[in-house]
């Protein structure tokens, strides 16, 4: 096994060598090709892909084609989990079929979360802040592991056939049965939506993050180990890096200084980001002013890029102006301050509208 | 692993062997607190068992409980199948809520055997045979792995947490992935009766052929270990021999001079049983009437024993004369080609009205 975390800093030469590694595309080849990229393809935010012409061939011949991600519902929804999910209301607003699944039996294999935990974790936290984020009804089937249709679950079984132990050990390295089952169910997450019963062969956009690498790969090849069987299309998938956390580190649901969830309240946003946010700034504000701040490690910076900042030229002259050592670290924070908070108190009323429309997205027992 | 297979010769110290090694208790010592104990039961065909003191228990208090079996969907139904069949209506005449699966699961992940010939092997060699013999459709639930409630799919992934590779590798020897989800679908079929959903624990009967023995004590051991979640009771069994096939080897699907299916006409019977029943007898006539034939190996005296006489008079009669060598080889095939046929004659009139109930016995889906 490849060791892909923790991802501290963001260094865009680590995913290079990582696509290399992996063998998986830049993502910069196929930007041209793509008529209303996001923000995140254009930032290179999403920095590698998967036989991402599948898609945007799709997209040109006006083919349907799947959007599949999943999430685990271990804790609040933060800024990090926005990434995807951003994704996930990308593809549906460009035509996608869309199938989200809640690892429910994942997180209580391997992280021995109750089931009930998960639901409510998924519910409360993830799917109510789709919604508000943009989701809509219409084309998404949202469901969880536990409680989907027989087909999925067959599938999840049938794959085991077509692999073996040493594949799995290589792939996920130290492992057990409760870990096999939970990689086979992964698998039938994103290769099910081609059975006949949810739609048959159609391309496949997975968008996850970096940390999923290893296991698209060996979707992939399963998909074309099945394909006499199914007729699966391999899944092409983009893969985006990880926000980093507050302080630097990864960000993590586990440690409430490494996050910004997107319930937390002006006072809260506030003091996380002026006690923990990572600085590039110098020592001292006479330093600072002489020989300027290092935004490609500072994370008010990086948050800026990566998520509250979409003009360009305005992200250019902060960059600018940071390095430069105009802008003081906490006149940048304050910028970060200001964009989240304007961003949450939106998001938050919205949130309450949201939470009336849940039941449209959940499946019937 | 141990080598429990193939069962050529019956020989019950054999069996009294394998009761010691894996701690099974023999079934003679529960058969007095049998008020109607079957002929499997009295004639030691049902050799040992697990816990079947909850069963009298059950029995006595006139509680609930379970009997649960499989089947696996590899060819034509014949008499080595019968003692099963015989035993899951033995327990629905006593009460016992019946789940019988159809492991075509299984038969596609270790036997390549597709889904659809997996059904209508299942539906027209062993539900038809099931309810000719005499099975009702009241409290029985007569599956298919692969179209099961989600509960018993959860179960099954569920108990993945609860075992380990090296565990596996003991009890099944050689392994892969396709094998463990077969042991772990396996177990799920035995305990999901006891699962709120399916009537809440209860004991449970599993009537089997030695070669379960060892898949037996896994699954007991795993409801032990998951007791605490689940309240399972530790499901009770019995093991009965294997009946030998004619040559006096095993009986096989696979190789048609070694069974007499319950569609085999008079004409094949006779062949059959001519032609390939393992001879207890001496070499020559005049030889086998001064030393007598040895009954304890005699395939025809055996089948005699255990499938077609009832009467132990008789049976003792033809016993001592075939030792004594009063009775010769070929009049002693010819009491069982007698029985035999007349047993199918019947059998097969009354399988063309068992036909026409066949859909009360399947789920809708």
């Amino acid at each position: 096994m490849v060791e892909i975390d923790p991802w501290g800093q963001v260094n865009i030469k680590d995913y290079s060598r990582l696509c290399k590694e992996f063998g998986i595309e830049e993502f910069s080849n196929v930007l041209p090709f793509i008529s209303k990229p996001s923000l995140y393809m254009k930032r290179g935010i999403i920095f590698g892909h998967k036989d991402f012409h599948q898609i945007t061939k799709a997209l040109k011949e006006k083919k349907d084609f799947v959007m599949m991600t999943g999430l685990m519902p271990s804790g609040v929804f933060h800024f990090g989990h926005k990434v995807v999910a951003d994704q996930i209301i990308y593809y549906q607003e460009l035509g996608a079929e869309c199938f989200i699944t809640a690892a429910d039996l994942e997180a209580y294999l391997t992280r021995d979360i109750p089931l009930e935990k998960s639901r409510e974790i998924a519910i409360n936290e993830y799917l109510i802040n789709y919604i508000t984020l943009g989701l809509k009804p219409k084309k998404v089937h949202f469901y969880f592991q536990t409680n989907w249709k027989k087909e999925y679950n067959n599938l999840s079984k049938f794959i085991s056939k077509k692999t073996t132990f040493n594949e799995i050990k290589n792939i996920y390295g130290d492992t057990n049965p409760a870990k096999l089952v939970s990689a086979l169910t992964q698998v039938a997450d994103i290769l099910h939506p081609q059975l006949k019963e949810f739609g048959g062969p159609r391309p496949t956009i997975v968008p996850v993050g970096a940390d999923q690498l290893p296991h698209l790969s060996f979707t992939r090849d399963l998909a074309a180990r099945m394909k006499s069987e199914f007729n699966f299309i391999s899944p092409s998938a983009t893969f985006n890096v990880l926000i980093p956390g507050l302080e630097g580190g990864k960000m993590s649901s586990s440690k409430p200084e490494s996050y910004i969830a997107l319930t937390d309240s002006p006072e809260i946003v506030e003091k996380k980001i002026k006690k923990y946010a990572f600085s590039g700034g110098q020592a001292t504000l006479e330093e600072h002013r002489k020989k300027g701040g290092n935004p490609d490690v500072d994370v008010s910076y990086q948050w800026l890029r990566m998520l509250f900042e979409p003009d360009d030229k305005k992200l250019e002259k902060i960059y600018n102006d940071y390095k430069s050592g105009k802008l003081l670290t906490g006149e940048l924070k304050e910028i970060l301050i200001e964009k989240v908070n304007s961003f949450l108190k939106d998001h938050q009323k919205k949130r309450e509208k949201a939470k009336k429309q849940v039941n449209k997205f959940l499946i019937k027992d």
